[in-house]
């Protein structure tokens, strides 16, 4: 058995992806619980904030992973990782796990904190957080994220876009790694409560900036960048576990 | 100048593709008028009916291709090839001159009609069309359209959902071609009607449907699949011409 635990918020699915490089292809979520950042607009509180933390369970890495093959029915698909921040935690051994038993890895973060083990991921996604994030970007660890992936990597980069400083920074984001694909997601300015799995949210407003969005990368000429909204929040609105 | 007309219903954009594998990217829709199908929820009856076959207009690849230019501002792109059904035009000469400038070529049909041309594509995306549509499926046609992909084109599987009939006939398919990309598409029974550009869309039943699809495709461990909505409707509705 492995020594080092894993701090899991929630692990649900199968469902689809809802964002990114990965949408509409169905997959298994293992959210992490902890985070080192603490963004104005974060949707996953209940995974962030350590208020919440008596409900994030310590497992093994074969809990882990016998409880995404209970809900996989035992047929591999891709697992994605998520928190929180799960580069906090030790998810080595559980990707080794599962990539024996024919599962993939997907992995999502902010960039802050690069670990050896990213090398065995099938695909990292970097979401740099923008200004209206109220965290400051350290392009320096962004890089060193980048460049622990191993040959066998997809790395994307995804950009959650409020207003026009989000989107400056989405295009220097894209000017400094010419070479990865970038998302552009617009934001939801109506984020659950950590209590309430199933609140309200203003789809108008967000389909709003999605409208918004698509016109910018339009009228810019940004041929490059792929626009795509949260689709689980317009097939489920705030639901948690979907 | 070349000899061969193409049938032009509209050239659009930049705006997003909605669709498939290319979803969320900017794109140029160039899309082309007649077909040789009529599906009972066609939601392009404006390119399809011979009704309105006084609103397309003959152009040369040449013109077509000035078009795409000056919507792109010269700054190439993919151009999404649609209709009606694209392959009834002569479109190789319009490929080769968007790829002496960059421009990157996807083309979406229902697989009746191979064209050696499909080999110079850098997507080919099959619609073969389900039980719903009121069509039958010539599989034999289908691997010709397959087989004229060249060595550099994408070639994925797309299948309009309605009902269980078109579900089993989406199974068919992906197992005929397990090394394709398979998407499955909610369907619209809503379609706008051809004098109306902008008709009332029932976007909850096409949600309700979504979310069935991902449900079905879950219970069945069907994780090769791939279930996305039609993006430009969740985001413009039936407007045409976005």
């Amino acid at each position: 058995m492995s020594g080092d635990l894993i701090r899991v918020s929630e692990i649900f699915g199968p469902t689809i992806q809802g964002e990114g490089a990965l949408i509409g292809q169905p997959t298994v979520f293992v959210r992490t619980g902890g985070c080192d950042y603490r963004c104005k607009w974060c949707d996953t509180l209940h995974a962030v904030d350590s208020a919440y933390r008596d409900q994030w369970c310590p497992m093994t890495p074969e809990a882990v992973m016998m409880q995404v093959e209970i809900l996989s029915g035992g047929q591999p698909l891709t697992v994605s990782l998520s928190g929180g921040n799960p580069a906090i935690q030790p998810l080595g051994d559980l990707i080794d796990l599962g990539h024996a038993e024919g599962y993939r890895f997907a992995l999502e973060t902010q960039g802050s904190i690069a670990r050896d083990w990213f090398s065995t991921l099938d695909v990292l996604t970097l979401s740099p957080k923008p200004p209206s994030s109220g965290m400051a970007i350290d392009w320096q660890k962004l890089a060193e994220c980048v460049e622990a992936a191993g040959p066998g990597t997809q790395v994307v980069l995804k950009v959650v876009i409020f207003d026009e400083a989000d989107y400056a920074f989405a295009r220097d984001a894209a000017a400094r790694y010419p070479d990865l694909m970038l998302y552009l997601q617009p934001g939801n300015h109506t984020p659950p409560a950590p209590e309430d799995a199933n609140g309200a949210i203003d789809m108008a407003g967000i389909m709003d900036r999605m409208r918004w969005l698509v016109d910018k990368v339009s009228s810019d000429r940004w041929y490059t960048a792929t626009v795509l909204p949260q689709l689980h929040t317009l097939i489920w609105g705030n639901l948690r576990g979907v």
